[in-house]
């Protein structure tokens, strides 16, 4: 079985394995409080280009999304978010679990607006009694999405720009933030993004990491008292030095960046190569996710020598599929893949 | 600076960073869903001489804690616990923030009894108007306890009667649980201590893994939807298999008592060279952290070679300690330790 | 100001107060355990024609929905209700921070339909990873709806139904009960709906009383503690006589369907009145709450004697607004609205 | 029966209950926008001697606590009261049902010292890693307390001298206040209390009114948004009105004072009568609460005729048991109380 289902399918980039082999016995502090984890918070505010971020390292999405949002919201406020949001739709209910809504605002491929952002406050706001209501608290997006689209430069600075105007953090989900980075269209480098919100996350989990994410907090108002949220989530990891080994090794030499370059590219491959076949998908996405819509009948067969992820039906005969290419994905697997989509593709036609 | 402080001071058992390494490129699907964990989950029956009990990977010791409490109590419920108890003091809140007291009954060296729990549970049901008060839903207690001391099987039988004749689930904190089960007058196995509770976990942070406990049900009520639980507290990893291997490895040939038994070890040649000389501690504890009561003088110096915690000043010029030793302490350290320590009381002694 | 905003501008119905007056200094055990409430439950049993149900009193209706939900949801299950829905939207996410998720469904009119219930359980429990989602737990619906819809007894019965299949706990929030049972195209009894459900409340607020909710809980296993969920979630009024008293006086000769159907007589004339002049609803509404289309300038003029409920424009000249009768309306206050409204129209069909 | 077992076992004073007669065919706004509210809320600023506070109207005292302590702690943060704080024992755990912990100070007598706020404060801040523990976020007293002991204006002074110190708001729970400021030695008056704390409440449901708590927020960072929290912790009354009619006629011409005067007339009565019979006092309150030390015979025979609480046992012989006056209280039930107790005294002593 040749797996496309998700971006978490191996270990960790073989880079990281060795720096955990080579630190193993060093005798260090617990809890983030140690060398490796100053240095990594040192490299991730050089490559964010600002001295002053706060960078804590957590176990894992859920958990970072969770400590994050409940550290910033007042017990009456909800965030924001689109309808296909990760918090509003696979963290069994995490947000809520600590007490706050979800607001959510119809999206057609994960991404929301700040026309949308804007409405949802300004409705708020125009209540004759508003404190019926949960209060719009902050605005969550994920970049890139859960449908692998992603906001442009202008669209995030929009959404900055409305979300200050409001008086709501803006904090960015990157879960697979690197291959938003690495995509072909990208017109933002992460300091561009670290300038563009209060708080994000760089996500290791799904980049090469055996786990971990980087969030970076931007606005000091959010800074205080952090570690408390995150010790108090569950998130505070004892042998913290192992996040901090991993995420020293991405960041100091551009190596987080190059194996995002990698997956996006497998992905390419596989996007073009369907593209040239007329194949269409459901979401335009130009990262490591690629949602074309196939014929039933094609997607049977193919489920015998690869994994990917069923999506959603369009017609009788086709469905929309799911597939994942990662810093782990192999070229030879991906030429397999598109050759036996292409040959079936083929086989298909000659029928009709 | 040679580290007694804790017993997460390094990585993880050389051989799990080995069969990390080994199966590195392995495709295997998320969330503990893969050959890895369900080995893992295999071994830990076998050890649990019970082949229903359902094992959970999580990531860490408050998350563990935290998920597996607010998965049994109802809204008005607390949880029975020592003052000294970890979730009681050391969790910044977790069970309160999942909207749960914590019941705390008085200790002096960290463990709790059948009587105490009986007393709290007649208390409350003895009242004119119990719904105003928290309702007893559940008792925990940690073995070893958070200062070293070992609940005898006896007691163990005790405290499980009690909570099954006032129906509550009783629920035994392993984090360190190698190091109770390797102590020299440990009287229990890991299936004894298994068919005295209704869920327990097994600490790998603090025992040879990088990260994880293995929570274990045995209780039949307690099974259902857990695994939401974890979701919905942040501690389903992505990547699952992590912890998988490292319990597989911890428990395919005994590596985990094995490494248990080292660190004890280490711990009662602190312990014994301590008694020699006259030292008294602060609790009786046959683990592996250990008490002792010390010089402040002596502490003083020893502190630029060696770090260790501070637990308590108990006169003027004495103050205890703690000294954890775990499954990587080395020999050699252990020695130096005692060897400082003694040259520096023989010093005081010529003093006077 | 004529007060048509809502049903809750005056105070309580005359022999409610009289009966306070009567037992004011009558000394009674606080907290509900008193005999006015004792008999007050036994009236509401008989009223359901169930010997068995468990009556409880609460203070409010956002109270009264987050605790019986609370009580009822394990902490990763949401309820089910529509988009619409009280719950949803107008109790400053109250359900949300007692940890549960709002799992909202389409609906035109307030209602929402069996097959939208089983539509929900189905995708969740056919999802390959239902952990990483909200688990329906209940089933919420208003009767009278927000909008003033009612469900008939068959409606019910195949909720019921569903919920029942699904293993959900169907819970009918009653805070305008009186005046759905009283409508003129009403299939069935109270009893009838106490049959048709696992728990529901009768209001009292906005139908006679000060203040107060009856939950009527049929469900033998939702019932055990419900009286700590009442006490934690603050519903246990020290005076709990207060309640027994009103909801005794509501129900031991008619009063409570008396009134309803006066304030259902005052809606209908509204509601037979605007027909007959051509004016359409927003909502097919035979209850106490009225949604008219009317021009903006007839609301302009309407607004300098009469206070009623901005709800929505759906058009340049024409917006939907609400009014509101209720037990304590009087007759010639119907009768003006209806002259002024009908006089108004006119003129404005004259300048056409 | 005549009943002293607690203070909330009659209706409502008479003048309220007039005036809710009254005014009861008024037509208002509801949820504590008429004015009646207003005119409650004027009243009490000018007792308070503060044109600047924000006063709220809630329905009852566990309510009121859960509301303000949840409006003002962090996630992390709990709540400093002694453990005999109403807070920390009788309230089901609505602290921690909103996610905080009640951090309990030891105390004899229900009061606690400026001295132990500070070491709660300075032992925090002292320790190693105080994110790994609760972070004290206020201070709760009340006053006066649950033994119905009495904080003087020094004393007070102090603990909000403390609190201001520390950064901690500081909470008043009044539930009782009359009853202190209508004591015997109590020196400080209502406005001298509004200066001394960052908010508090004036209890209703207590002292004259049928039930209803009215909230003061002094600290101008505690007043915004608080509706939004009295809405979705249930106690924002449709019929708000309700609210400050009572508090209207309580404030308007001295009531509140005055019937309180009376209460603790008639508890100083008991209390002076059994002193001249050499019964001692588990506590020293010189309010409407009287913890009296008696011998279990007489106890035994006085319930056929009088109710009241059972407090603790003492010794084989003598309990502790509480009287309660009130507003209601009469003094011919009061003057037969005496009798009998003396009556039963003086047997007791001929027999010996």
């Amino acid at each position: 079985m040749i797996r496309f289902e998700c971006d978490y399918n191996e270990g960790a980039h073989e880079r990281i394995l060795q720096r955990l082999i080579s630190t193993n016995m060093e005798q260090t502090s617990g809890y983030g409080k140690d060398a490796h984890c100053d240095r990594a918070r040192s490299l991730i505010r050089q490559a964010c280009e600002n001295e002053k971020a706060d960078v804590h390292f957590l176990v894992g999405g859920t958990q970072t999304n969770t400590t994050v949002i409940a550290s910033i919201l007042r017990p009456y406020q909800g965030v924001i978010a689109a309808t296909s949001g990760h918090i509003a739709v696979h963290e069994t209910g995490a947000i809520e679990a600590t007490g706050h809504k979800v607001i959510t605002v119809p999206s057609e491929d994960g991404k929301i607006t700040s026309d949308q952002v804007k409405a949802v406050y300004d409705a708020h706001w125009n209540d004759a009694a508003p404190e019926h209501c949960v209060q719009p608290g902050m605005v969550y997006i994920s970049q890139p999405t859960e449908n692998g689209t992603m906001y442009s430069k202008a669209e995030l600075q929009a959404l900055f720009d409305v979300s200050r105007q409001c008086g709501l953090p803006f904090f960015i989900d990157g879960a697979r933030l690197g291959y938003a980075l690495a995509s072909r269209n990208c017109d933002m480098t992460l300091a561009d993004l670290a300038r563009l919100c209060d708080v994000f996350y760089i996500g290791g989990t799904k980049i090469g990491a055996l786990m971990g994410e980087a969030v970076v907090i931007l606005n000091d108002k959010l800074k205080p008292d952090f570690r408390y949220m995150i010790k108090q989530k569950g998130g505070l990891l004892a042998k913290g030095r192992l996040l901090g080994i991993q995420f020293e090794t991405l960041f100091e030499d551009g190596l987080y960046l190059e194996i995002s370059q990698h997956a996006v590219d497998m992905a390419m491959l596989i996007h073009d190569s369907l593209v040239e076949q007329g194949i269409t998908f459901l979401y335009d996405s130009p990262t490591n996710q690629q949602f074309p819509i196939l014929p039933d009948d094609l997607l049977q067969d193919l489920r015998s020598r690869y994994s990917f992820t069923f999506w959603e039906k369009v017609s009788d005969t086709h469905s929309v599929v799911r597939f994942c290419t990662s810093w782990a994905t192999q070229r030879e697997n991906v030429d397999s893949l598109i050759r036996d989509i292409s040959h079936a593709l083929n086989k298909l036609k000659a029928c009709v």
